[in-house]
């Protein structure tokens, strides 16, 4: 009977540049997926990003939150275009799908693949396996502050940066759960030395949620040693808590590290069902590769793996994550824009192995 | 006669751990060039640090602030001690001093020198020499901020940032002048998509100073992506200007590519006259390596360096600076702490190039 399939309603958001390219590569993954693994997603295509924007003028609508809001997940293809100010896009959309959504964690693997090209020297899969797990809601990153005498000589700004307990603590249980599922270190990133307030509210969250999780182990490094650490011993991390802003430094250099922004996944999760979680690579709109076909669309497919695996599809997960590491692992070492391999492809060989069943 | 010899005093401050085994090297190469160089250095040792907080329960006074006023230069060990708590010695001490003095500059050249064994495959000296100009006495440095409903599900933590014109007028105003005589384009490092009111500041002040230095391309990099870029292209950066705790992070990712902190070197820059400058290895006390003699002195004897630099002794400076080139590139690929060289084995090589008046 109908009642025996899984469905799951998706919001694909393709935006702008590379975004449509690396969204239909993944869509033709997912299609593949719910054949093997009998699940449906019924997908609903959203208008959204730079050329959407200036078309009609439109960010982030109520009209579009009460859509979304209807679905279960949302894939997100990639905003930006050089026409459109910086900050316009981050704040009127992204910043307010977070916010609206309570997206309370930002979720960013950093994992070397067999076979993936790292600017490391030396660098193996087996020393690089951590995960960051940034702060998605507060911090500097709720855009408060104010400037006096501006465009004067005695202009003084003052930025904000604020954290509460509770959205603290939600990212900090979060990363903990995931410390003890993968039997590891939970390391808070932070700068407590300096920044006393915000330093103390994590560090005695930190303190005060590991002693319900007693075989934690609990470790503590600065930002600045964390970006001396990553490139040079990434096997000292397991899990990774930290502020918003600092998650989006450390996790730009994790994705180096990784092999590139075009392997990078991640999903921005909300936690308490209040609103859909969303699912994006880690790259931007690339305008300068757009329209080509070139780019790499494998962190969108792990980012679609990781929709699947947060609502359930735990088997299609793991298998669409087999087989876009399989697929790296065959890409020629010297593989990049427009040598050896297109988007569409990379999409169809993926799907292809899920279908057949390999690896 | 004796009113032809140039005499600069300054003030040596041990500290902790391997501060006082660098210091010692660093000394030995100084008295080298002052008798190759014809200046005179008058020293002051000045006792500072966490055992001297332990044993005197002192960290900044006025008293010392009156003594370090009479003297041209600081040259600073490493201070830092486990049974001191976080955030001690920084607080009270470090930023202390950076206040006290208007050290409005910090300075970090991030230079792969021949020989040295950099984390980056493939990475060549030629694509990596930049510098890093560094805001030092403002930003989320300034330790405002406040807590409400501390030690609550309630609580709420507010860390100001607070940037004003002055301060960051004259840092890209000598980030500038840098880029000019260097013959490279100034980068703004920044979060301005985010951070509105303190990335308006900063853009605005570029451009503003940007009239001024006609010649000097400008670009901007978020700090995120300049994570992302510095492991994989640091050619992409001459001089690159940013905030405070920008600077404290993207430093330290410099440090790693350029091979580490036993080579990375730094200047705090007083710009007005108003205080003395202080120059310092970028490492810390290493108290685990400390009392071994194992410690690498280059970044101490390159911090030397920097300092002649800045008393006009430029010859010395240069001279310096190539025997610890000169000595690096002998260096097995290996070394390490206890392979191969000692510390004060290093000191003496360069203070005998140095003398011998070689390379
Ligand atoms: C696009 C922008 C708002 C965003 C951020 O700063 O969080 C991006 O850099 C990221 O890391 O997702
Ligand atoms: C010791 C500490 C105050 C300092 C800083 O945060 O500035 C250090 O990390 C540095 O980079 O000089």
């Amino acid at each position: 009977t109908s009642s025996a399939v899984r469905v799951h309603r998706l919001a694909v958001i393709r935006g702008d540049g590379i975004g449509p390219e690396v969204i239909d590569a993944s869509l033709e993954v997912l299609a593949a997926a719910e054949s093997v693994f009998g699940f449906r997603a019924e997908l609903t295509e959203i208008s959204a990003g730079a050329r959407h924007y200036l078309a009609t003028g439109e960010l982030w609508t109520p009209a579009l939150q009460a859509q979304l809001r209807e679905h279960d997940a949302i894939l997100f293809g990639a905003m930006g275009d050089p026409v459109v100010a910086p900050g316009i896009l981050e704040r009127g959309f992204i910043l307010e799908m977070r916010r609206s959504f309570q997206q309370a964690v930002n979720l960013r693997p950093v994992k070397l693949y067999p076979g993936v090209t790292t600017p490391i020297d030396g660098l193996t899969p087996d020393r690089c396996d951590l995960v960051i797990v940034r702060e998605n809601t507060e911090g500097a990153y709720v855009g408060r502050g104010s400037t006096v005498h501006a465009g004067t000589p005695h202009a003084v700004a003052v930025q904000e940066s604020v954290n509460t307990r509770m959205g603290v603590e939600r990212v900090v249980e979060f990363a903990f759960r995931l410390a003890e599922r993968r039997g590891g270190t939970l390391t808070l990133c932070h700068k407590k030395n300096i920044l006393v307030e915000a330093g103390t509210l994590w560090q005695s969250t930190v303190d005060d949620v590991s002693a319900r999780f007693p075989t934690v182990p609990v470790d503590y490094v600065h930002v600045d040693a964390l970006c001396f650490y990553l490139p040079t011993t990434p096997e000292r991390f397991n899990v990774v808590v930290t502020d918003n802003l600092f998650g989006d430094i450390i996790t730009d250099l994790g994705a180096a590290i990784q092999g590139g922004l075009g392997v990078a996944a991640s999903a921005n999760l909300n936690l308490d069902g209040s609103g859909p979680s969303m699912f994006e690579a880690i790259h931007g709109s690339a305008p300068d590769i757009a329209g080509r076909g070139w780019a790499n669309p494998i962190g969108a497919v792990l980012s679609t793996a990781m929709c699947l695996a947060h609502l359930g599809e735990t088997d299609a997960a793991r298998a669409i994550e087999a087989a876009a590491v399989h697929v790296l692992a065959q890409l020629p070492a010297t593989a990049g824009p427009g040598m050896g391999f297109s988007t569409a492809q990379l999409g169809r060989e993926i799907a292809g192995l899920l279908t057949s069943g390999a690896p």
